[in-house]
């Protein structure tokens, strides 16, 4: 059985504005591989109803699940939670077992739970709660959608929890071999070599550091047998190369 | 007049996999907003030609720049510029002026142009060559979409060079406050400022650090004096915090 498929949605003016460099995707395509689960498609999109919709609505037809991030903090750009009701076609509203968790947090933290804050407890219909160990404000699963938090901290809690509860495949494992040699010069034998093993896939990713200039090519799939072989060709292919 | 709008497209199964993290969406988001464009949407896609075909075809149909990042190599997973031309419905060949390029680097290397070599000198029909410093096999620009390497070092300098030939707006002022108090309580006035300012955008990025958190207030437009004003009305707002 192929594994699952997943797209991933960046939400964020600041990310597009170059004022942030996004960590998140990062984050979740290592957590998605090591889970069996294909990363096939990132977007990023600005805080903007219209076109957070449009993605909502084009990335969850297309795969088996979509992970969000940013947007559903307290603040007027935060608009990610109605957005996604809206794609959804369904209704939003403060939900007592968000306000709970909320209050207790607040409670807790010696801060008033104000208007604003209770904004974050606002969650579409039929909607699951993600817990957020940090700051309490819950992310939520709408279908096969995971509306997570921005900030890397909770968003790398929020996957994790989202995960435990979500069937991976098998992961896909992968080996690095490092060439000294130009591309133009590994391009040929690697490219028949793909070709032998169409299961599993090749990827050459050029550098060019200090002077000096090389390829790293990694070899990916579920076959561990076939990735061995693989490395074993590429190794007789490029003898001087280092592992 | 509004600013010209632009997409990306990053394209590469590395930064799927979580292998390798992408740093060409950054420094294009700053490179764009200092040149007056607008970054209003960024994806990434596999090296697959379907994916890559639709994504162009998406996106540059959308806005009036799209700038691609990666497959532009000699191997065998590099099908960005076949994929590009695909999407146009047009042809692509080794083209003279690209391969005159290719066989005057190699000649100064003392390297062969061999068949994997030459594949960089295909160009689609009716493109316009983007000048590589680095390693000498070119970009190019079709229509509105101007297609880049993806090692970073030459992404950058391809930037650099189609930003000479390209207009831009007026470039896009921001300004930072920090504010030592949870989002929650900026939330309100924030939002009655920013619907007092329309032109302008007003961001708020939480952060957690060591115990404390606070919020980042960016307020973004092309108006100085204007960006100058609701700087001075935040720093009434919030007189604690330290710009």
């Amino acid at each position: 059985m192929p594994n699952p498929t997943a797209a991933m949605l960046v939400i964020g003016d600041e990310i597009l504005s170059g004022r942030t460099r996004d960590a998140n995707m990062a984050h979740l395509a290592a957590r998605l591989t090591a889970h069996g689960i294909d990363l096939r498609e990132a977007r990023v999109v600005a805080d903007d109803h219209g076109a957070i919709m449009a993605a909502v609505n084009a990335l969850r037809a297309g795969h088996d699940h979509l992970f969000t991030s940013g947007g559903i903090g307290p603040t007027h750009d935060d608009i990610t939670a109605d957005a996604v009701a809206a794609a959804f076609g369904v209704g939003i509203d403060v939900r007592a077992d968000a306000r709970a968790l909320l209050e207790a947090h607040y409670a807790r933290t010696g801060l008033e739970l104000n208007a604003a804050r209770l904004r974050m407890a606002r969650i579409p219909e039929g909607a699951e709660l993600i817990d957020n160990p940090i700051s309490a404000a819950p992310g939520f699963t709408l279908g096969n959608v995971h509306v997570m938090a921005g900030v890397p901290s909770i968003f790398e809690a929020m996957v994790a929890s989202v995960l435990d509860r979500v069937a991976g495949g098998a992961p896909v494992l992968s080996q690095t071999l490092r060439v000294e040699r130009g591309e133009g010069e590994i391009a040929t034998p690697l490219g028949r070599l793909a070709a032998e093993f169409p299961a599993l896939s090749f990827g050459s990713y050029p550098y060019f550091q200090d002077g000096a200039h090389g390829a790293q090519i990694v070899v990916r799939g579920a076959d561990r047998a076939a990735v061995d072989a693989a490395m074993q060709r590429l190794a007789e292919l490029f003898p001087e190369a280092a592992g």
